[in-house]
């Protein structure tokens, strides 16, 4: 092998021409919490094929445009949210996956803090649904829905990033409500306490709880420059056992 | 809006034809451990315009073939291996990484045991490099080097990944050193060997290590299945601190 057999990018280019076919998508699991419940943000699907089905927030990506900037440009158009943070899950692209063609989807998900955000719901059939009640979904967007909550479980356990679905105070019972409610599981109360105190993510504002019908708990805050600058990668085994 | 506005996909389709001129590209990011040194395993670009640049393992994903699938076929054609486990870390889709056109990438990662893996290395320009002195690298392989070497150092410290980059059995000096090679930092021994222990990833064979110019360790195995269990999502909080 020498450079006699090197091309040139045009070469390649002319070459795979018929490569050239296919389309991208992003598609965005928007995740809140209300009422005790992990939510998920569904639309109704506007295709004939999939009526009364739902559908996550996504669109086709411009040939100019780059999928990050895709996803937010959806979820501004859906919803008129335009300061959430959206981070890229995993991308589906089985061959039979859309039947308009080859769509290869990129999957984001995000965590908003429902009662703080407005959303645009009027002008679309766009509604809030208890993730664990989701009925027919259009696509294959139930399997990106449920690998977005896997990987929601699996981060809720090394990162502080619930703290986008709280207030900015809260207890620690709505702490561990918004726990069982990702995990779908309950938790035993003293044993969540200590493990969540040992990993040092918290501040204790010196405040209580009000108007609540149970005794009232002490309020708490997210160390968010802390919390952050733990979560860096280089950290030789989880910070939790540090 | 009522069901007048509903499309048949058939309408999508071609409403949106303009949408199907990208190509999807994977690249496969092959990690092996040797020397004490962490290696990638890289083929010299066959293009003329990053001639003496280095490229990833990738090819373009043909139109009737999965993405997963792809990147098996990639590794299998250009290496000989078939029986490496590989997984999907992030996609690339920026308008302008590919000279050639429209081009998304979908980037996977693997960790394979060097000595046990015999490459059919003759047939093209492939080379195991170490991985902190990586040169010039053709399109925007740096980025997607470094990405997957981060997705590493951030699993290590939460699952029991890195036997894959080991022989069966092997001792805690061998496992310190693959760890300090993937994080590129020094571990206190003490610390280290405290904290591996408490995560309950081992199994003392009860056997030493043989023809070491060093005092011979004790050796260990990765309790695999255990080990997968406790990696499973929906434990609340990380496994290390149970």
């Amino acid at each position: 092998m020498g450079t006699a057999t090197k091309k040139t990018i045009q070469q390649l280019a002319s070459e795979n021409r018929s490569y050239f076919q296919m389309a991208i998508s992003v598609d965005c699991v928007i995740f809140g919490f209300d009422n005790n419940a992990l939510k998920v943000l569904l639309i109704k699907s506007d295709l004939e094929e999939f009526e009364n089905e739902w559908s996550l927030l996504g669109d086709l990506v411009h040939l100019n445009e780059d999928p990050d900037a895709a996803s937010y440009r959806v979820l501004k158009e859906k919803t008129g949210l335009d300061d959430v943070y959206l981070e890229q899950v995993h991308t589906f692209g089985e061959v039979s996956r859309h039947p308009a063609g080859r769509v290869v989807t990129i999957a984001y998900y995000s965590l908003i803090d429902i009662k703080h955000h407005q959303l645009k719901l009027s002008q679309n059939e766009l509604h809030w649904h208890a993730v664990n009640n989701v009925g027919k979904m259009a696509f294959d967007h139930k399997k990106i829905l449920l690998t977005c909550l896997e990987q929601l479980q699996s981060k809720i356990a090394e990162q502080p990033i619930v703290f986008n679905l709280l207030p900015e105070k809260f207890s620690l019972r709505e702490l561990q409500n918004l726990y069982e409610a990702i995990l779908g599981t309950k938790l035993d109360r003293r044993n969540f306490r200590k493990k969540f105190l040992m990993m040092n993510w918290l501040t204790d504002v010196n405040e209580w709880e009000q108007n609540v019908t149970h005794r009232p708990g002490r309020l708490y805050r997210f160390k968010r420059g802390k919390a952050i600058k733990n979560c860096e990668k280089n950290s030789a085994l989880p910070l939790v056992i540090k």
